[in-house]
């Protein structure tokens, strides 16, 4: 072994600490050299095999970004499920256990490194979302939405709860033929496609993401679309004019609690007295960076700012807020269909980018599944509206008017940009 | 004239200051005694008549209060639609130009005098809803449900509102035979009835209004619910024990801010892990006192939170906000339901309190419409639940299942406890 520490008590001691360290979590943990520790009883949710001493060290000094660090080398094997083993220590470990000073410190240097200026914005953004769109074809929905589904009802497949997210979507903002909209963050354009061609709206859609954009621009073409939607490559903060929409899908936790002012500016410009809003985006119960690998390693420069936070967004405006809805259960299912589709494309994934980056972004899939389900992370859809706004029904009726849904669900399955 | 400004060019300046005040609104003012001013074209919303410069010179003094204090008294009368007056006021005119010196003082010498101590939460809530029952009778639905109703459908009478409200509140906390609820504020009894009888859940509801409990116990030894409704005259800070649910309809705009600190500590220790939870009440879009003379001679205390505020209720709580409704219109419909009733029996009302509290009621329901109309005041609807929380399902279908709604309809209306 290559591990500075060939001294089997100073192991056991460790590997005791990091057993204590996951409790009550039933989960078992086996040094690969030497021993065992946490969870001993029957069923354990799964076993953390720990393959040498050093790993272990590494573990107990930062344990956020070092488990990460050491699954995606192979230096840790996980035998059982995956999300199931995340989801347990998420709700077993409380947040201030996994608090060193070294993980903190840690944290602080992902934060100043991956500030959302101009700038950085464009190299984070560039880091995640400009991977091949080949990849990203392996394992979304064929429209290449990125985002939270909304499974209306139980039945429905990644495809029809894509759909039905973006139909939601255009519903909850009631668009009419010939109205403007606005969107903050766009990636592949499915969802300002979708509302083109379903809702007659013309929209401006923005993306920093060069690969996102031409992509986007291709799918316009062939859809015939280029009268009503436009693709501008530039960041959010550059929004100009006015519009009847603004609309922001999976954005917002991308901009960083240190630049939500400017979010706010954004937004107040953009709409009218009369105009309505929707922001959909990861959030939280309570403040919290986001966890510190998946910043190094998946969304550098995320946040996902808690309720409060986003609705403190629209008060300085004199926004009315008319809905908030809370669909985390819907961003737990859709993972668990990106994370089945990705394992079953993960052999060309390992072909195009190697072994390391298959067992990063199983990681990461699995953690998101694990973070919704335990109730770690939240997925807000929240419906504003200016102040003299008479557009928005006075019921919720229409998001539930299955007659309706039923029709357009028939013209969902045929609309395929 | 008993007036001292017997000068008749002061008495046009100041008349021309006041018209200036409420400019751009269509909003004609009179003085009695002499010249007219603010809006001169066609078609005014309304004619305010000023009976004498003395009046006039308060109103410029401190337009807030004095406005409410000069028609109570009859020294204004107002020729057109009330409700429709104080909603041309409301958006002409910037609360800004309000604020003025004396204005803020009034202000805070309500603030002072109105704390809501235990002792002075006793005196605030008695001053109002301690009013004879009978009065209320007269113009509140027959289940005496005192605040928004929920109108599903354009058909509804306030009757068919009110249960339905009640039942969406119930479907929304999800209420399953055999759970416990408790109530912060429960008016005179009817949700908490309703909960037990068409949910099967114990309830425990809390009010420090002494009319108000006596009343309740009478309907709830009428509807033989005393095994499973007990009425508490207490304040809510003295709320013990925990539930399977938490409701508060219409009283969080009764607290105070000075007093959601001790709000969220309530709701906190009445809650489970598997708990829900639902706050109903009247909002801002902006931090922003309630209307003084409102606070001075309907409401003693009163602070309608913005979302904001009311969402960080949560926050240091853990617990997850899972929908949030703006139901304002709804409380519109609901006031000019009971501003109808009301001047049905204006007569009788005058009997009981004499003319000047006729006017002054009058005035506050006629100006509650306003502020529902105008998007001055907000009407959220707030669920939220523990980190735990198992059972509310993922997505809305439920509280729009018309079949089910069909069913529970007929119930509703052999219900009457």
């Amino acid at each position: 072994m290559d591990h500075p520490l060939e001294f089997r008590p100073i192991q056991k001691w460790l590997l005791r600490k990091l057993g204590d360290g996951v409790a009550p979590a039933r989960i078992r943990l086996q040094l690969a050299t030497d021993g065992e520790a946490g969870y001993t009883g029957d069923a354990p949710v799964a076993t953390v095999l720990i393959r040498d001493a050093s790993t272990l060290a590494r573990l107990i000094l930062n344990l956020e970004i070092e488990f990460g660090e050491a699954y995606a080398e192979g230096r840790i094997e996980v035998e059982g499920d995956l999300p199931a083993l995340v989801e347990a220590a998420f709700r077993a470990i409380p947040r201030k256990r996994m608090d060193t000073r070294y993980s903190k410190l840690a944290s602080r240097w992902l934060q100043w490194t991956q500030q959302n200026s101009l700038h950085g914005s464009r190299q984070n953004i560039h880091r995640h979302y400009d991977l091949n769109v080949d990849f990203y074809k392996l394992w979304l929905d064929s429209r290449l939405v990125y985002t939270c589904a909304y499974f209306a009802n139980d039945a429905m497949t990644l495809e029809e709860a894509q759909l039905s997210k973006m139909d939601y979507v255009c519903r909850k903002l009631q668009l009419r033929p010939g109205e403007t909209v606005v969107e903050a963050g766009c990636g592949w354009g499915a969802l300002a496609l979708y509302m083109a061609q379903n809702y007659g709206v013309s929209v401006k859609a923005f993306n920093i993401s060069s690969e996102q954009i031409a992509f986007a621009r291709q799918q316009t073409k062939l859809a015939g679309l280029g009268d009503r939607v436009e693709f501008i490559q530039d960041d959010y903060r550059n929004i100009s004019g006015q519009y009847d929409a603004f609309v922001s899908v999976g954005m917002l936790e991308h901009v960083g609690k240190a630049h939500h002012d400017e979010m706010k500016r954004v937004i107040g410009r953009s709409m009218k007295k009369s105009s309505r809003g929707l922001l959909h985006f990861i959030g939280r119960n309570q403040p919290q960076q986001l966890n510190a690998w998946i910043r190094k390693r998946i969304f550098p420069g995320g946040y996902p700012p808690t309720l409060r936070e986003a609705v403190g967004l629209m008060e300085p405006l004199n926004l009315s807020v008319l809905d908030v809805e809370n669909l985390r259960m819907h961003y737990a299912w859709t993972l668990e269909h990106w994370l089945a589709r990705f394992e079953q494309s993960a052999d060309r994934v390992e072909e195009m980018f190697g072994r390391e980056f298959v067992r990063q972004w199983r990681l990461y899939l699995a953690g998101s599944i694990a973070g919704f389900r335990s109730g770690s992370m939240q997925l807000f859809q929240l419906v504003f509206a200016g102040s003299e706004c008479q557009s928005i029904p006075s019921t919720r009726n229409h998001l539930y008017d299955n007659q309706r849904s039923r029709e357009k669900g028939l013209k969902w399955m045929h609309a395929t940009p």
